[in-house]
C-alpha cells in the first residue's frame, strides 16, 4: 500500500510536470534535405548497411529519432512543388504558386517565416544551406520575392532579415537586378548593414569571438553556387557540416536561444540528374550536419527542438527494379559524381577526340567500375557504346541535360547503367510528388505523429514554440 | 487560485488515468494492404481529389489516423521481401527467408502469430482477405509451413489453430498435397474440425446468429484464388468489406474481445501489372474496410486499437514522372483491369482473327480513354500497333507475364500508355524495398511514433495488448 502511494506520487509529480511543465524549445533546429524523399533516407541506409555486408540498414542519426512521420509537398499551383513553393511551405505555413518565394500566387502579400518569428521574439537566427544563399529554399526564410530567380533582390532581402548568420556557397546574382541590369553591388551593401563576410572556414576561424551578424561563403575562386558535390570533395573543401558547426559556434553566444535552418540543397541536384551515388553521398553529408545538430541537442535536451525534412522529392527514386535480390552494394564504384565523370569526357576529347573505346572505356571503369567490377548490360553497354562513336568518331557532342547540368551523354549513360545495376530505379529528372520524410526530436517532437500536409511543419513549430500563426 | 487548484485536480485524474488507467485493447484490427507502399496510399489520395478537380488529396480514413509512420520490410535473406517472409514478419515479429510461412529460414521452428496470441489469452480471431485464405499473408497468421506454395498444408493448419472466423475468395489446392499427390479433400477436414462452411454473403446471411467457427468463401463458381479486382465487380460481387463485415459480426458474439487481420490482397497483384487504374481502385476497396474497423473503433473507442501497414511495396511506383501537372485523372478513363481488358482482347481475336486497327482501337479507347479522352504519345501508338500487328496481322499472340497473370501485350501495353499519360511511373513488376507505411488509431496507437522495422509493428501490438513475445 505504501510502495503504491509512493508510485501514486512520483506519476503525480511526472504528470503535473507533463502537464505544466512543457517548457518550449530556446533552440529550434530545421534541417531540410533538399529532393529527399523517403527512398533516398533508405537507399542512403541500405548503402551503409552493404558497405557492412548487412542486409538490413545502418541507420542515420534522424532516422533512430523518437517521431517520424510523412507529409504532402503538392503547391497551391501544381501536384509537384518546386523547390520555391515547396520552401515557402516549409518556412511561411502557406501554399503559393510554383516559383515565389514567401509570398502568396499574386507576388503581393509577404508571409512573415518562422525564422522571422523567432527572430521577433528575440531568438538568434542562421539560414546554411550548401547551394547558393539566395537559392529558393533558404530564400524563403529570409526574403520575400515573387520569382525565385530574382536572385540579387532576395540577396537584398538579407539586409531586412537583420538575421545573425548566412552560410552558404555564394551568391548568384550579386550584381545583377531581376531586369538584367548592373546593379549596386550587393556584399558591401551587406557589409554596410553591419554583416561581416567571410570566405571559407580558414577566414571564419579567424572571427574574432562576439562577433555577430555573419555571412560565411566558400573560400574565394570556388563556385557561388553550390559547394562541391560531397562525393568529389577533399578533405580542404568546405562542407555543410563545416557551415553548420560555424552557425551553431556563432548563434551561441549569447543566451538568446536559436532557430537554424540547414538546408542539404544538391541532394536534388544529384537527383535532377539521376546520379544515385551522389544522391547518396549527398543524404550521408547532410546527415553529418544532422548529427551537428544532435551533438548540441544532447547537451541541452530539454531545450532543443530538432526537425528534420525536405521540400519534395526528386527523380521518383525506386529502391529495387526487379529482383529481390538488392545490389546497392555496386554503387560505391562510383568515385565521382556524373557532372565530375562528364568533365573528365570532355577533357579526354579536347586531348584526345580520336581516342579510341577501349580508352574511353578504361576511363568509365575507373570512375564507376563498370566492366570490371560490375557486369554492363549488352542495351548498356551499346548505348554507351553509340554515344562514344558519336561523341569520339563522328565528332558530334552530346548532352544529357537536366535542370543544374548538362552533363556528358557519355558520362550520363555510364551513370545510368551503374545506377541500374544497382538496384536503383527513376521515374523522372525532375521532382515527384512522392511524401516527404518529417523526423523529430527533443522539445514537443512528439506533436509530428501523424500524416501532415507540408504547411503543417513549421505550424508545429510555431505552436510548440508559442508563436502565433 | 481555486481555478488553478481545479485544473491541477483535472490534470491530476487525467494524468493518473493515463498512467495507470491504461487499458489494453479488447478489439484489435490489423489491416494489410499487400504491395501497397506510401506511392499507393498517395496515389489514391491524389486520384480522389482529382475527380472533385482539386489539386491536393482526399484523405482515406486511415491517413487520417492520429498516428502515422513507416518502416523497413526487408526478409532475412533479401534485400526486397515476398509476401511470404513479409507476412510473417508482420504476423509474429521475426524475420525468415523468403517463401516461408511463419516458421525460421530452415523451416523448423514455429513461430508463434500475434493472432495466436490473442486466442491464446481468450480472444476471439478472424482471418480475411481478397485473395485465397491460404495465400502467404493470411496463412503467415494461422499456418507454420516452409514454403508457401504448401497450399493444402497450409490449410490444414486452419484446424490446429482452431480461429473463430476466416475469410475470402477459396482455396487454391484444396485436394493436392505439396508432393503434387492426390490428397484427403480439405473441406470435409475442416467442417469435421467444427467449422461451418459458407459460400457468398447470401449463404453467410442465413448462418444462424451464434455459430462460432465459420469459414466464409466465395459464392460457388467463382474463383478460388480471389475477388474479383475492386475495378471490374459488380453490384452482386462479395467485396472485402463484405467479409470484413461478417468477421466482425462473427467475432463480436460473445464478449471476449476479438482479433481481425483484413488483407488487401490485389493491391499486390495490380501492382504486378504495373495497372494504376486497378491499384488505386483496391486501394480505396481496401480503405472500405479500414472504415468498417472505423466505425466499430467509434462505437468503442476506449477499448479498439486499428493498425493498418502493408507487408511491401509492389512495382517501385512514382506518382509524377516529369511534369510539374499530375494527370493522375487520367486514370479515370479506365473502366476495367488490364486482366479483364486482356480477355476481351482475347474474345475479340477468338471471334474476329482479321480484326483491323480501327476496331482494336476502339475497344481500347472505350475501355481506357486511350486517344478519345487522353492524347497517345507517338512511341507509345506505335508499340501498340506494332503489338497489334504481330497479333492480328501475322497471327502471333504476345502476353505480358506477371507474378499473378498472363496478359495479352496489346493490353499491357495499352494500361502502360495510360499510366505514362496519368504521371505514374513504375520501377519494375516486382516488389521493391520502398518503406511500408504504419497507421494506427485507439488504444495504444501512441506507440507506433518513430521509424521501425517489419517485425516491430507485431512486437508493438504484443506490449500494448499485454502478451509475451
Amino acid at each position: 500500500m505504501i510502495k503504491k502511494s509512493i508510485s501514486f506520487f512520483f506519476a503525480f509529480v511526472l504528470c503535473v510536470g507533463l502537464s505544466f511543465g512543457q517548457k518550449q524549445p530556446k533552440y529550434i533546429f530545421f534541417l531540410i534535405g533538399d529532393g529527399m524523399g523517403l527512398n533516398q533516407v533508405h537507399a542512403a541506409e541500405l548503402f551503409l548497411a552493404s558497405q557492412e555486408n548487412k542486409n538490413s540498414i545502418v541507420p542515420m542519426v534522424f532516422s533512430t529519432f523518437p517521431h517520424a512521420t510523412h507529409a504532402t509537398s503538392h503547391s497551391l499551383s501544381h501536384g509537384v512543388t518546386d523547390s520555391g513553393a515547396g520552401g515557402t511551405a516549409l518556412a511561411v505555413g502557406y501554399k503559393t504558386k510554383n516559383g515565389v518565394i514567401g509570398m502568396d500566387s499574386t507576388g503581393t502579400t509577404a508571409y512573415e517565416s518562422i525564422a522571422k518569428k523567432a527572430k521577433k521574439k528575440g531568438m538568434k537566427v542562421g539560414i546554411t544551406t550548401s547551394v547558393s544563399i539566395d537559392h529558393a529554399t533558404p530564400a524563403s526564410f529570409y526574403a520575400n520575392q515573387k520569382d525565385r530567380d530574382m536572385y540579387y533582390e532576395i540577396g537584398q532581402d538579407i539586409i531586412k532579415s537583420n538575421f545573425d548568420f548566412f552560410g552558404g556557397a555564394g551568391f548568384l546574382k550579386p550584381e545583377t537586378n531581376a531586369k538584367g541590369e548592373k546593379a549596386t553591388p550587393l556584399i558591401p551593401q551587406l557589409e554596410k548593414a553591419g554583416y561581416t563576410v567571410v570566405y571559407g572556414m580558414n577566414d571564419f576561424n579567424k572571427v574574432k569571438s562576439g562577433t555577430n551578424k555573419l555571412i560565411l561563403m566558400n573560400d574565394k575562386g570556388t563556385s557561388p553556387s553550390a559547394l562541391k558535390f560531397a562525393i568529389d570533395q577533399q578533405p580542404n573543401d568546405m562542407n555543410l557540416a563545416n557551415i553548420t558547426e560555424a552557425a551553431i559556434k556563432t548563434l551561441s553566444q549569447g543566451n538568446q536561444g536559436f532557430f537554424l535552418m540547414v538546408e542539404g540543397g544538391k541532394i536534388d541536384w544529384a537527383c535532377h540528374s539521376n546520379d544515385g551515388a551522389a544522391a547518396i553521398k549527398e543524404v550521408l553529408d547532410f546527415n553529418k550536419s544532422v548529427q551537428k545538430a544532435y551533438e548540441f541537442y544532447k547537451k541541452h535536451p530539454e531545450e532543443t527542438l530538432i526537425v528534420v525534412t525536405a521540400d519534395h522529392e526528386t527523380g521518383g527514386l525506386a529502391v529495387g527494379n526487379g529482383s529481390s535480390t538488392l545490389r546497392i552494394n555496386n554503387i560505391k564504384n562510383q568515385k565521382i559524381s556524373q557532372e565530375a565523370l562528364s568533365a573528365k569526357i570532355n577533357e579526354l576529347r579536347e586531348k584526345n577526340g580520336n581516342a579510341t573505346w577501349e580508352q574511353v572505356k578504361t576511363l568509365l571503369s575507373e570512375q564507376t567500375g563498370l566492366w570490371t567490377e560490375v557486369k554492363v548490360g549488352e542495351k548498356e553497354e551499346s548505348e554507351i557504346k553509340a554515344a562514344y562513336e558519336k561523341s569520339f568518331v563522328n565528332h558530334q557532342n552530346e548532352t544529357a541535360k537536366s535542370l543544374y547540368a548538362n552533363n556528358n551523354k557519355i558520362a550520363s549513360l555510364a551513370v545510368n547503367a551503374l545506377n541500374k545495376a544497382s538496384s536503383l530505379g527513376w521515374a523522372s529528372g525532375n521532382h515527384s510528388a512522392a511524401f516527404i520524410p518529417v523526423f523529430a526530436i527533443g522539445v514537443g517532437a512528439e506533436n509530428f505523429s501523424h500524416k501532415m500536409d507540408n504547411v503543417d511543419i513549421p505550424r508545429t513549430v510555431a505552436k510548440i514554440a508559442g508563436w502565433q500563426f
